[in-house]
């Protein structure tokens, strides 16, 4: 099944509205979703609806909340999401990093008491799109063990970076488990194998298998204890500058919500485009890889599929279809 | 072998200054050399000093020229390090940055044309120090095969980042592959295998066999694509805002001289500490694991390694320390 993008937003829109959302921001949350399902990020788009407008019912999203400025420290913002919607708080603190940026050179917003902001890749795109670099992280709920222990206590905190590039920017949007939860649902849902060791099974084995490692929240980080690493110290400046939940804390609530997020963005006055594409020259040259793939820029594929999809209709899952026009 | 802090300091001191450093650099770059190797970062202390004056006596490393600012864009500046010493321009642009974070919440400083700056932990740890948050990368030589690729074209552009802890800062200093050269380096002098794959032999066979790897710089980017991905967006951020080489143009100048840095420095008002100490005991409270280790927060073990040298005196290789006494 497929639909337009437009078709997508319009329903998302008129359902959130139904649901209290204010006219803009019903408009900014749904043009998300469209634009996620779009972009190929199914897990972020469409498909993760249904559950955003639950926590809507369930009251874990204030429809009507606001996010506020707590604290100014020149280019640097400490903003409350009042446990609004994610995506739409999570616009707004790029807005605004982006205009600091503008005007200084570099801005940063963090932004606390939020919830989940489906796909990072968003924010750091608006960046790009205004011309910026954007560098974006998130916290999460428990979903890895840290290296050297094996119960789930670390978010899997993606960090998303990207550079502004013609009409091909470069996006970044690295979730610091081997795979993101999201993808290894796409793995199950068809039944299929992941292509390396993601994660681990009950008695800690490596394992390739999807359900398993979901069930178990065994996600292996990138890189064993790099990732493992990483993934403590982003929730560590988080939370650490913010003063909202850490995965910790999250956790022990039992609901991903409250999330903290972070925002930074660089406006040079210049960038040097010859010099990015004498890197792609170089890096895209070798070709003569044995895992019959050619060397792709992170984003190029993303670009890719948008441009697909934009031509021939977003894939919609149809059990998901039925869901949302239930809501 | 073991030596003092000071002597190390003392000795690589009296020799830069031998080869026209001045005073005041010759002593910020012994102790940079000194402190490397005192917190265990071998490769990049004391092991590095005899081609590190290599490369002054070859004219690679401009023993007299100074950082000087390129461009202001509000918090956001260029350097050039003019082919200086890498770790004393380093510690210059983060200085910088620590001071513009001081005025203004944040502050970038982005240098361009330096050398190897040696240990990025090395200005991380200076933002801590300073009650600031620092987060540093480099570009570097090509070390690596992108993914879908065979030849090395990815740098092994690290990334570290820091975090003001009491006296125990948060410090991820972390390659992009899997393990760093200098790592790599550690196990083949004691004919070990790597615990884990760390890159490709000839045939593009995962191995954990240092010395090919080495031979063939072919690290294993942490994660596959996604070390990949984010080696490759750091030298974009590097080379597309400070226009200095990419790892395209120094790999192509076959020596790794005129790299590019780039210094975030972050000064909230407040460090909520309180939390921080709740993500250490969550974390760490997981402890059961197969590893047969315990959890470590980022930094934590080289803190350990620094105080045991600090009491017990340094390693020292000996025919390293013969060759610095020669030099």
């Amino acid at each position: 099944m497929k639909k337009s993008f437009t078709e997508i937003k319009r329903v998302c829109k008129s359902i959130l509205i139904n649901y209290h959302f204010s006219e803009v921001k019903a408009t900014r949350c749904a043009d998300i979703f469209a634009s996620n399902s779009r972009d190929g990020v199914y897990s972020h788009g469409l498909n993760r609806f249904p559950v955003f407008v639950d926590y809507i019912k369930q009251g874990l999203i204030h429809a009507e909340s606001e996010p506020e400025l707590v604290e100014r420290n020149g280019l640097l913002e400490i903003w409350d999401g009042q446990q609004g919607a994610g995506m739409y708080n999570a616009a707004i603190a790029m807005d605004r990093a982006i205009e600091l940026a503008k005007e200084s050179g570099i801005g940063c917003v963090l932004l606390r008491n939020n919830n989940h902001w489906m796909r990072g890749g968003t924010y750091a795109l608006m960046a790009a799109e205004a011309g910026c670099i954007g560098i974006c992280f998130t916290n999460a709920i428990a979903s890895m063990a840290p290296w050297g222990g094996s119960q789930p206590r670390l978010g899997n905190n993606p960090l998303v970076i990207s550079f502004p590039y013609h009409n091909k920017h470069v996006l970044l949007d690295m979730a610091v488990s081997q795979f993101s939860y999201g993808k290894m649902q796409e793995y199950e849902l068809e039944n299929k194998m992941l292509p390396q060791f993601g994660g681990y099974d009950e008695e800690g084995k490596p394992t390739k298998d999807p359900s398993v490692i979901r069930k178990n929240k065994s996600a292996l980080p990138i890189g064993f204890w790099k990732g493992s690493g990483l993934a403590l110290v982003l929730d560590i400046l988080l939370t650490g500058i913010g003063g909202g939940l850490s995965t910790a804390a999250i956790t022990k609530s039992g609901k991903e919500i409250g999330l903290s997020q972070c925002f930074i963005c660089l406006h040079p006055k210049k960038f040097h485009e010859e010099l990015v594409e004498e890197i792609f020259q170089f890096t895209k040259k070798d070709t003569e890889g044995n895992q019959d793939e050619a060397v792709y820029y992170p984003g190029e594929r993303m670009l890719a599929t948008r441009t697909k999809n934009e031509r021939e209709g977003i894939p919609v899952d149809e059990s998901i279809w039925k869901k949302v026009m239930e809501l």
